[in-house]
């Protein structure tokens, strides 16, 4: 109850002390890449693809859990095929291996701070086996990541429950997803702005396929902050290694990479990595101390992999090597571009110890970006 | 309180069913390899390390917990060396990537039950945060490794608490280590006979250094059992594929590695590959079930790596890669034995919904030794 | 022509010098593992799979060439699904970077001694580039693995010529597949004994689908022989780290696994695995001085790849993870005993020098065999 | 002699044809990244790494090989620690595995085209096992990359010989490094301009311990070209899947990494990554055709591994993980200069059945600089 309470007067404080609401980086004419958006240039572009957030601000906590389901079947009983690259792997990600070994993904992923790993985990598996259908299941592969919001939660006080991970799964959903601090995003640094989830999207050209790749970012990470291009984190001298070291260049950022094309866990596992390229656009740097993981899936139907079956093969139609290039492209593009949505979304906070941390200064951004043609 | 009530009756079942105590496979004079063993024949015998273990037998539930402690410091500030290598990834060992990354371990090794990894998570995060020293450590990578002893246990009732294994990382000790069904290889089945925790050591000659590797396994696993090369499978007529298929193969095997020779994380993870070739040898298969993982890890003070330190370089002696090959045969030798060690441990246990798993028949079995000249 | 005089020499050496042909260990009552054979026992028991082998004995060389093809067709524009695994990598397989992204071999395997890969590459490009309907191809990944007979030959001496890698290719052909002295094998050496190319297969029985996995073996390396178990090496007191030390331990193993079973390169890659658990039970250690890889594909017509397509996708039938497990069963066991196969089928051979390495002392082995009471 | 000739004839045809030679970017004022460069802003700048080239234009042919030697010496006696990153495999690089298992690198690194990969591994053992103090070496783990510059040369001729090649390591020296259409830089096309050999280098500042960091490039990729963050190839209107679809997106990039850092090979495959990050921010995709691979090494003297040893351990100093991302950051940033370096110096060509690729436009593209404000 407590905390219901304290996470609605939390969500009132953001909407009261921000006259102006902060728009996604498109908005203000920002155009990163060269391929279309879907329609929510979010990764719910790809059919079916859930997202859920839930927000914790309390005392000297700020964190929280972002769900990410491919489906809203049973996915236990339904895995997609998935894969994982791990561009640093300073972090705790969680079910790694077994999404590697069997290329599939048998629960909702789950996001959070980097010490309720363990919670989340116990949660999804709790979820797994109250499922309906899932009375015999003895073996859950729980997958949850994590970046570290210590910085600005007391992330010592493990403030995430059970219930908070049930409840983001439950209250997952298609169609728009919130940005910046919320979810697994509340308390994060990104580029030494505060950071926070962002998502995007590309759909390819019908000569290509058109399908979809959509990608959800919780961005934790440092380096030297690009914009489209455009050297953001110079002009406001504040990146890493630099005179002011605002920018420790730490921390991690987790990408979720969705899409309809019909891949198996192989390619994947190459468009997870191209994920990772995105990332590296933003001026990221993948530093020592970052959790860098990408989890990619599959949502086309015809590949579910059925957790029984009474067959002993499946027959599944699967894109070829050579198509793979324009899908690449896609994921690029779209994980530049939800790191980026992350910031321009993120609100100033302030947290743990009356630490703040400042929102992107979208005006001064716009200027840079104007002053470098990148918008109008 | 229960719990420690159930748990002493448990340990006096044990003792009050079997009239004669069994016995290792070398005390009845399975010689297992050409290499000498340590003073324990025990992982234990790598200076420093310390196992624990918590076993529970309360109604339908039959697992525990099994620490194992590189040294007996504060390991978080003082991590060690550590690789793994993936036998077969169908398994939820946590921690993985970090150790992989940044080639060392901070934090003792817990395993379990498939379903409780995340409540040992939990634990070893609340242990390492507790403990005198971190007091600001934000980050901690637990490593958590699991075989499914849902065959004869109610696993699904999720039985281990964080206070089991904080009390099995309590316990720990050097010296003897119980083997058989306790810790983390209470409920657990190999090749079709009951399983459990084993271990096992080798010394290597002066002239390769001197070096002990010591190891330590929870053998839950199948395929066609051999003791000594000698095929007891076969002759009891159990095993994967056969008519009787009362070995369905699958399952899990954790293999815990310990060496004082000075190896860096490249090597580690070359040794650890080794100990795999040790599970071969006792005929397992790494069925596509199995979730078999490697943790190895060096003892060497001179090789620990301070969490913090003023310097920016730290100054090693490795051994040379020229060096590597009687390790790899001790690795080998000791997880061969170290699996057979665990059979002949295991008593026959009366698991869930009164489904029974006789031990290794240990009079059969030296029969069959001795037609096959294996034993005198 | 003086080449292919020496050759024939050679052969008829090997005639001569030994009254009795030696046999493969089934003719002698050897039954490694529980599973029943194919007809020949070989490699070429899946369908389509070709062997060819080019021998030569001259002066102080004692070398060769092995060419295994997965189908008569033009490789490249109909690939198969591959994978590799590396057991250890000091070696110089050359083509693994390419079979692993794309998940595909497009050229015939090529064995050779380490020094003349790049010869074996040179003649397979050549090949590749000259097969009518690859006139237009610019790009060849030839797969050529080796591993080092200079022991017995001067290796330094590089004496293959691309000339015999392309009489290899062409004359590779199904059925019987010569063994022991030949080929690639010709002066390679195996637990301290004349080691060489060795073969055998496994038939799943009828429920696990009846498909076949064959296995062709360059055995080069050492450890503690064991032939079903029986410590062969030890009774023989020639072992890795014994008084003697006859054996160094050192040196490699090339093991190709191929299967009918509908694989891709994921299942094929964890085939590929369980192959280097078959050396494991040999008494293989992987020393540091071994090339141990395993190169797995599936001759599977329907999952072929197409070098060119007029679709996007492709439409295939594979087996589900689930029904892993025998063909595993099978690769270990096929394994061992093509192992065993070219120790059996290899000859005493005086390479260069003067240096003399003994075959498998076979009336002692089978003696030893009896007193194990694993042959009667 | 002809080659001579015809090589000799080539590079004076790119003195007589271009009145103004074609400077580097840095040159014209565009200044990518925060670090500073070393003297040379080339691979050089790691004290002892030596670069040679040899081109050949002749006919139809427009190829050539690049040689880098980590230092003067014997490489093959004198190793030094190394590592690969694959970026993506389609490619041949020859050697991976070795470097990988045995953390370190024992000849030159060679880069030429495609189809002569063997023939330069045939030189480099032939160069191996000439050199004085090698006589007895029976085994060398040639490392040999490759871009695919068929698109301007005849590939299927095959025209680098065993000559080429150890000429090139022959004259491979310190200091500035000759770039764009050279050695394997000849043939290459990058973002549909003319590509080739680029190279350069960061220097750490003395907080981060003054390390260098120098980086080569052989560039024959596709995307979307961003020059310093501006997006050159969308104002001139070519990049990947762009109407007019100039550049298909394909090819590959061979990156080379070297630096006086005392790294390890694990820390250096962590660098190796980064330089993956280096290309990302240039606009490559590392499409499904691309062979995009990176090779660490360090140069610290004391890190050099005696092929021979009279003790069993080595004793080294190495930078702690905690000190690795600066070094990141300067990987990052030298690839991706390195990169543009290329195209700066690469020349228009006319080559196979006259088709013509023309260099970057530098007026053109100087204009759209400024016009972005990353140059005055």
């Amino acid at each position: 109850m407590i905390r219901i309470l304290f996470l609605t007067i939390g969500i009132f404080c953001f909407i009261f002390t921000n006259a102006q609401p902060r728009k996604r980086a498109r908005d203000y004419g920002v155009k990163i890449g060269v391929l279309p958006t879907g329609t929510y240039n979010a990764i719910t572009d790809v059919k079916g693809v859930q997202v859920g957030h839930t927000t914790i601000h309390r005392d000297n906590v700020h964190t929280g859990v972002t769900a990410i389901l491919p489906h809203d079947g049973n996915i236990f009983q339904q895995k997609v095929p998935a894969a994982v690259y791990i561009g640093n792997g300073f972090g705790k990600l969680a079910g790694t291996t077994q999404v590697t070994e069997l290329g599939n993904l048998e629960t909702p992923i789950i996001l959070t701070n980097t010490l309720n790993v363990s919670t989340a985990m116990d949660a999804v598996i709790d979820y797994t086996l109250q499922q309906p259908g899932n009375e015999k299941v003895q073996s859950v592969n729980a997958v949850v990541g994590e970046t570290n919001d210590g910085g600005l939660s007391d992330i010592r006080a493990r403030a995430v429950t059970k219930a908070d991970v049930l409840q983001t799964i439950k209250q997952a959903d298609t169609g728009t997803v919130a940005e910046g601090n919320i979810g697994a995003g509340s308390g994060t640094v990104c580029f030494g702005f505060k950071g926070g989830i962002g998502t995007a999207s590309r759909k390819l050209p019908q000569a290509s396929g058109s399908y979809t790749v959509g990608v959800l970012v919780q961005s934790n990470f440092g380096g030297v902050l690009q914009i489209d291009g455009v050297p953001v984190g110079e002009e406001l001298k504040q990146f890493y290694l630099s005179d002011q070291l605002k920018d420790s260049g730490d921390g991690s950022c987790m990408i979720i990479v969705a899409t309809d094309a019909p891949l198996d866990a192989r390619n994947l596992e190459r468009l997870a990595k191209r994920a990772f390229m995105g990332l590296a656009r933003t001026g990221g740097i993948a530093s020592n101390g970052s959790g860098d993981y990408v989890i990619a899936f599959s949502t086309m139907e015809s590949l579910r992999i059925p957790h029984t079956s009474s067959g002993k093969t499946h027959t599944t139609t699967l894109l070829l090597n050579d198509e793979m290039s324009p899908l690449f492209m896609a994921a690029i593009e779209a994980t530049e571009e939800a790191i980026i949505n992350s910031l321009f979304k993120a609100e100033t906070l302030q947290g743990k110890d009356q630490r703040t941390v400042k929102a992107l200064p979208i005006e001064e951004v716009l200027d840079i970006l104007k002053k470098h043609n990148a918008i109008k």
